[in-house]
């Protein structure tokens, strides 16, 4: 294992000879290259019953799911078919160790894919575990580009948990409106709320009630309720069987529980890490999530089962989200004569909280976080108005994606492409109300970023409150790129610098990429800052972080290798070359 | 005029400069600088009542105008503040001459303009008339980013004809689905059509009915007949007085005819080149042309009259689009009672093909084409199905665009950059019948150009003909960047290489920059290559050229001037330096 950790951090030029010496020196790790093309392109689909246009990969949404090895070279060619749109797509949870450059977020890693262009990804995928790919490049996500991947132990390594089958499942909402449409009213004076969205999918299929549009459309056939295409997703299972599903959620909004009626499951993996397992009737999932649950097919097998999917923390319009639980060898798309589960209360908070706290890291997979840091960033989430433009903020900053990527203008020293002031490390907390309505006269829209001491710890508090709206705080997931950070806690109401970092849980916390900063709470992580790179840190709710929920890292760029010209050619980095 | 004839030739570096000089020594031509300050963004519209985005300029569709003088130098700093799209706008009617760069076709003479960067257009305009832009790229035109300019004569010069006052309307129209919608219908297999029009614009307002939406639609007021913004326009006119109607169309598909209710028009202007009058009460045009026409406010006065344009050439399905001829002081919006005009039979071929014919250069203001060509090209325009998918072909050929400009390309000898054979000078016009239903199972698509000698004189004879459904043939406007063309002749049916020729008029053709070939006909056209550059010349039917018909015609090319950079950056000009 030394060996290939080493062949991490060499640059990438030298990868495919390392990994090859590493096949050589290290023969259980059979690190092998895999290769893919994709052409993305508009197709029309009905993920819900309703024809849309969706932005596909290689004619798919969810397009085709990446499955790998521990240690694998990925290499993605994508083509961009789209007419006049550009494309970038990240590889949520890959911490792109030595390759920054392929991180694929717009404006921070690389400039987009030009329409025509065909841009070559490339990583390591260096850990087992549950992943996703998604655009991440204006709000196409939500226009349906995205997908699953799968990494796998090296061959000869146990799991420390067993099952027989491996099932993955990517939960998503779903909009009729198209982002042009969504990003509009964002972008508007009044702000235009797209509202909730219309459908839940499980697995890239929903069933809206075609019923609702109240008029026959203008187009016969638009929405058709018996189309295959819409058909729920029946995962199916064979009795007394123990299956390890893979649940992942990319809403555009929603945090979603997961249920499969009549059955536990058993929580084991988060984000990639082994989890101290605990039993669920219900998981509580958001956006940009993972979890990999077990579930054992071990109740009447002489009917199918629903599984369900309910959005919890906005007051529910969305209809449930259904797909079958089917027991073999029943036929797969027989309904069960049962309610669907319609979740949990939407507004139980503490249920909410108390999972997020349940997850903790497995005995004799703990990776021990530094028991103190070296920087401390409190990040108050508010809602603002700047210039009459509806924006969310941290720390009073919007921020605002510059043209010329982070990751090109640090490393080139182009110090116009954006704000060189840093935003700042706290806000007011001794006078902010955390549950007074947002005004913040003084909130500001920047690209400024936060430049991190290389290999030092650092402690981000995601500090909640009220939104415009009286008496209302919404969860916001927040993800970070590059690393995976240590869960130090959860809390309720505002976070007091002195007495809750008593209560860290330095002893088995959860790694993750994602976390949820619940209502009027916070929530405290902790990470190192090394890996050499521009890392974005943002709530991964699409409209938010269009709206300016985000912040980005720098650490070590000047460790960064030399940068493919592949990834440049916008803003500054037009004609770009050395001199 | 000698002096300002030279500046056209000098570099841009040198123009104003040179334009100076001119001043000193013209001082009838006081040449300006003329700057427009652009943003393109998405917004909602309602231009027939029904509310859609659009892509707008400064929060307008149609966009600003540009108001010039001859000689003088327009130059429009375009932000693209599109979320994921990349924009390009054409100067439709403007020679470009030194600055082939600025004609603003995307794949033909720049790469797309990035969101978030700002373009710089420079060019001068350097004759009177009426001309038009729009986008370039996709097919954005009919997302709504289209406007006029108008040229006016130096001060001193007399127009060869009298009026009172000038005024601008342009036709257009109108879809509710969106251009991905469109083009991804164009892009299928098998091809799914968007059928006709839903409105026919004047000035950029239409009135959809809102009640063929048989249903409540899920948004309230989303069609509104109400809208103060699509209410019909108003051309205010004092009784008595002579107005100059400069008239453009920008179709997306429909050939149009205009007419006022009531009163006569002298066409004296047709794409920047005086016309001998005559007299219609209808007038005919297709999408890219101009026309200027006299229109005297010489009838009952106590009412207003109706302005409409109706389809011709294809079956009418789009109703009829209205405006208010409004005699001053007559409330503008006060509908005639009177029963809005219906055009003319939409099938008369003969009645359009008689008017296209009538259309001669003023006396006085001929310039005469040269009596004999160097190389004569026959474009035979057909649908043809390659791989399953409906397209357009000339010659066989289905036009692509590269993703690398052809004028960097060229100029820089980047001989990858598209197919380098051209394509045929003719077509089998000894089997091929025109009118039964094309097949052409050997249609190929390609990216290859005609180069053409630098001076020489060129003649064009597009070849209609059957379409792929029985008894059918389309109405094709052609447009030439880049230059004018004298209009030879028009005929019916097959052309005769050898006695059709005998027929042309080379006595006063009039100049033209687009120009309809009439159904099962031809239509010949003579012009210089002495304009060195890349020129598109392509069906204006946004989506036939989207379907490939065009081609693209080199000249000079090695007496370009250096490229600005700013052209490049996609494709093989990624990061494109000179060694």
């Amino acid at each position: 294992m030394g060996e290939l950790f080493q062949c991490r951090r060499v640059s990438f030029g030298l990868l495919v000879l390392c990994l090859f010496v590493s096949l050589i020196t290290v023969p259980a790790v059979e690190a092998r290259i895999r290769r893919y093309k994709w052409e993305v392109k508009y197709e029309y689909k009905s993920p819900d019953c309703l024809k849309k246009l969706v932005i596909a990969i290689n004619g798919r949404t969810p397009g085709p799911s990446i499955l790998a090895q521990q240690g694998d070279t990925i290499i993605v060619e994508l083509k961009n078919s789209l007419l006049t749109e550009n494309v970038a797509i990240h590889w949520h949870g890959i911490r792109q160790i030595g390759t920054p450059w392929s991180d694929g977020t717009e404006g921070v890693t690389q400039c987009p894919i030009l329409p025509g262009d065909t841009f070559t990804y490339k990583f390591v995928v260096d850990r087992p575990g549950t992943y996703l790919y998604h655009a991440h490049y204006g709000m196409q996500r939500e226009a349906g580009l995205y997908g699953s991947i799968r990494v796998s132990v090296p061959d000869g390594v146990a799991e420390p948990f067993p099952y027989d089958y491996d099932r993955s499942i990517i939960l998503n909402d779903w909009y009729h409106k198209s982002t042009y449409e969504q990003a509009t009213g964002l972008s508007s004076r009044p702000f235009v709320w797209v509202g909730e969205p219309q459908s839940l999918l499980i697995q890239g299929r929903g069933k809206f009630n075609c019923s609702l549009l109240t008029s026959p459309s203008l187009e016969p056939g638009v929405c058709n309720a018996t189309k295959p295409e819409c058909s729920p997703y029946a995962l199916t299972v064979i009795p007394g069987k123990t299956y390890r599903l893979r649940i992942a959620s990319l809403t555009a909004l929603s945090a979603l529980n997961f249920e499969i009626e009549g059955h536990n499951m058993t929580v084991v993996e988060a984000d990639g890490h082994y989890v101290e397992p605990f039993v669920v009737k219900n998981l509580n999932i958001y956006s940009g999530e993972t979890y990999s649950v077990l579930v054992k097919a071990d109740q009447d097998p002489s009917r199918n089962y629903w599984t369900a999917v309910n959005v919890v923390s906005r007051k529910p319009v969305t209809p449930t989200g259904l797909g079958l639980f089917n027991y073999y060898p029943n036929h797969p798309r027989k309904s069960p004569t049962t309610i669907p589960p319609t979740g949990p209360l939407w507004n139980d908070t503490e249920y909410r909280l108390a999972q997020s706290r349940a997850i903790k890291a497995r005995q004799g997979y703990i990776h021990p976080p530094p028991v103190t840091s070296d920087r401390v960033i409190v990040l108050l989430n508010t809602q603002n108005e700047i210039d009459g433009y509806r924006r969310w903020s941290v720390n009073n900053v919007s921020f605002t994606l510059p043209h010329t990527p982070y990751l090109i203008a640090l490393k080139e020293n182009l110090t116009h492409a954006f704000d060189q002031t840093p935003p700042p490390d706290n806000y007011d907390f001794v006078n902010y109300d955390i549950y007074s309505v947002a005004k913040n006269p003084n909130a500001t829209s920047s690209s400024g970023i936060y430049r991190l001491q290389f290999n030092s710890t650092v402690d981000i508090i995601l500090q909640n409150a009220n939104t415009m709206n009286v008496n209302n705080s919404e969860t916001h997931p927040w993800h970070l790129h590059g690393h995976d950070f240590w869960v130090l806690g959860y809390g309720k109401g505002k976070f007091d610098m002195f007495n809750d970092p008593k209560n860290y849980n330095l002893v088995n916390p959860i790694m993750k990429n994602t976390v949820p900063v619940h209502q009027f709470g916070w929530t405290a992580l902790r990470f190192r800052a090394d890996n050499p790179g521009v890392w974005a840190f943002h709530c991964h709710i699409e409209s938010h972080f269009y709206m300016g929920m985000g912040v980005v890292f720098e650490e070590g760029v000047e460790k960064v290798g030399e940068l493919p010209s592949s990834i440049m050619g916008c803003g500054e980095t037009k004609g770009f070359h050395k001199p």
